[in-house]
């Protein structure tokens, strides 16, 4: 018997990313049914039959689920490439920021801009992913830091779903700087993002998550705590910045209000992971920034595989620490730097980012998973690690249209 | 009195990368003229006149060269993910080498390979780099190290620029790596480079020079040169990867014979720099495989600069320690890793990557000088640098003619 569905791709060879014991999920089946922007069913040709609308032939290329970048700051004003500059010449980005440069020149430049500048910059940056094959983006606030410009920026995150063929999962990320307003008393920026933001963030469902940069140039754990206790009180979920430059029990901390991730890690004591692992937090790596501020401390990652913590990975795009545009760059920083197999970053940027988000939908094709779906002329899945710049997706879906 | 020309190119920021003392060669003139593919004059529209078969407004954007890239080994056959898995295992790219993977794993799969399939595939990799604004490629031999596979390579080169707009600039690197075949009598190998195909590639005008991988895993400085004698004897040049993995003294071999450029050089020794600096010689750098091997050892830059030894940067393109197709990501890690500031990157992909190609036509936007230009809508050329994935060309032009 015959059934019916919207779309049935043919050919194809599908790493499902499924963890099915295969490596990357691989399949035996050659063909995908899609309904509804979902996934009807993954079958054998000879063995049952789906009749779609349209049907598209693999050619026996690579399908893969769309990538999901968990961790950027892709909404922003400004640039700094003098800062850039400064840094070659031998300042460190605490330096910076110690003078008033780093995440506060960004926000002086977002609270400038206009809601159509900001836009228009960052759906540009938004389309440098999507062009990889990305199709879920988290976008982060946190460089308005005042009411408006903060749900300035969650709007405006939002917008770029209207743009591009992409999901966004805004972030508010109030706790990312102190703000020069508040530098003399930063516990009363605290009592501010606990009082007014977040409810206010909340009531307008603007973003499911709320962010901290827990760190001695961001927040230490005690205000860190605040917020976390505000965003619970206000069914938000939590995720933090931690143990970047140094171990402030960030993560351990975050394990306690059930994080969906704690983000950086460079610095984590492996015996903090235990907790990780019983409050299922994801781990994300973000060897972007690593790279860029020329770091030599790395995540602990072989502790992190043996307590079989979930790893993401994901871009940090953002103007200071990691102007990195490519989730294949990074991919690949994964492999060279942390020492990821590529099997594991690709779980990093599927599964494991899509949990990072609380997106159980996404990150892996399987029925009644979202048809975000990416077909790749290559042999293997490994080779989307191995290279810089090689390859772009042959053909894409998103919510099963094709894009 | 208004002057004939192809095209004018109106209301551009020029970064003419000619050396006139103001960073980036920066010009005051908004205009360019374009004739028989070259620049015929820059000017001020309000002092001069030049009329245009056609024009183009370029909106106060910045005009640059086309980059060059002036070390790549992108035509191969195969691929190399699975030695990349072994790397992430612990293998060194030395012991890869020493088991017969590494370049003889590509020499069969090239040896293997039609020259269409070679072709098809070189294409890919080189449009990589074109859409990043490169308009000149050096493209070497050396996975074929017989005679007629040699020659396939570097006819398969050359036919790249029939494909897309690009000049391409074919080297012999016969002396890559031992061929199997040879591997009990490598001395007769060199015997046979010397005197069977240099003077084939000569005669067929194959290419302009000839290049050599002087290491422990590859030739000795004696063997070098041998070959290097046996290229001037034929009136090619002659280029060469040196001190990479250590300090064979190949950087004062390769100055003797005034090369154009050595490559690689983090274990060049600071005392042989002004042999370089005499014999005019490019320090051609390769961050790319720095990267990917995790190397340390970095280049003396701080001692090149002192010594005005011209820096050039390449992608250094191949499938083993380098599979990066991107002249951006590049440049950023020539910061980044090597500490270049973005003036000497930017530099470093044009005029002093044209000397170490002996293009003095190209590399810079100055009167006679071909015209390969691209315009970048960028606010300052530094932040081309800064970045990784954020900028493509908005406008390109090769030989004078838009592509």
């Amino acid at each position: 018997m015959t059934k019916q569905c919207d779309l049935v791709l043919e050919h194809v060879r599908i790493a499902s990313m499924q963890k099915n014991g295969t490596p990357y999920g691989e399949l035996t089946q050659s063909s995908v049914a899609i309904k509804n922007g979902e996934v009807l069913a993954i079958f054998d040709p000879s063995q049952e039959n789906y009749q779609g609308n349209e049907s598209f032939d693999g050619e026996n290329k690579w399908l893969l689920p769309g990538f999901i970048d968990c961790h950027t700051h892709l909404v922003y004003g400004g640039n700094r490439a003098n800062e850039f500059e400064q840094r070659l010449q031998g300042k460190t980005y605490t330096e910076i920021a110690q003078q008033g440069g780093g995440i506060q020149g960004t926000v002086n430049a977002t609270r400038e801009s206009s809601e159509q500048t900001l836009l228009s910059s960052a759906i540009k940056r938004a389309a440098r992913l999507v062009e990889e094959g990305v199709t879920s983006i988290e976008v982060k606030s946190g460089y308005g830091l005042n009411m408006q410009t903060e749900i300035k920026m969650l709007k405006v995150a939002r917008q770029i779903a209207e743009h591009l063929p992409v999901n966004i999962v805004p972030t508010y990320l109030g706790a990312h700087t102190v703000p020069k307003e508040y530098r003399s008393n930063p516990d009363d920026y605290v009592q501010f993002v606990c009082d007014q933001v977040i409810p206010a963030v909340a009531k307008q469902q603007l973003a499911s998550c709320v962010d901290v940069f827990c760190e001695s140039i961001g927040f230490s754990p005690m205000q860190c705590r605040k917020i976390f206790t505000a965003a619970k009180m206000h069914n938000l979920n939590v995720k933090a910045h931690v143990e970047q430059l140094s171990d402030l029990k960030g993560a351990k901390l975050a394990a306690e209000f059930a994080a969906l991730s704690v983000d950086h890690i460079e610095y984590l004591d492996p015996k903090d992971i235990p907790a990780l692992k019983r409050s299922d937090t994801v781990a994300v790596l973000l060897p972007g920034a690593f790279y860029y501020l020329n770091e030599t401390q790395k995540p602990p990652v072989a502790e992190l595989r043996a307590n079989n913590v979930p790893i993401a990975i994901a871009t940090d795009l953002n103007p200071g620490s990691s102007p990195i545009a490519s989730i294949l760059t990074i991919m690949n920083m994964a492999s060279v730097l942390f020492s990821l197999t590529p099997e594991e970053v690709l779980y990093g940027v599927t599964v494991h980012a899509a949990k990072a988000l609380n997106l159980p939908n996404k990150g892996q094709i399987n029925i009644g998973k979202d048809a975000d779906l990416c077909l790749w002329d290559i042999e293997h899945p490994a080779e989307l690690v191995y290279g810089i710049n090689q390859h772009r997706p042959v053909a894409k879906w998103f919510a099963g249209r094709q894009c």
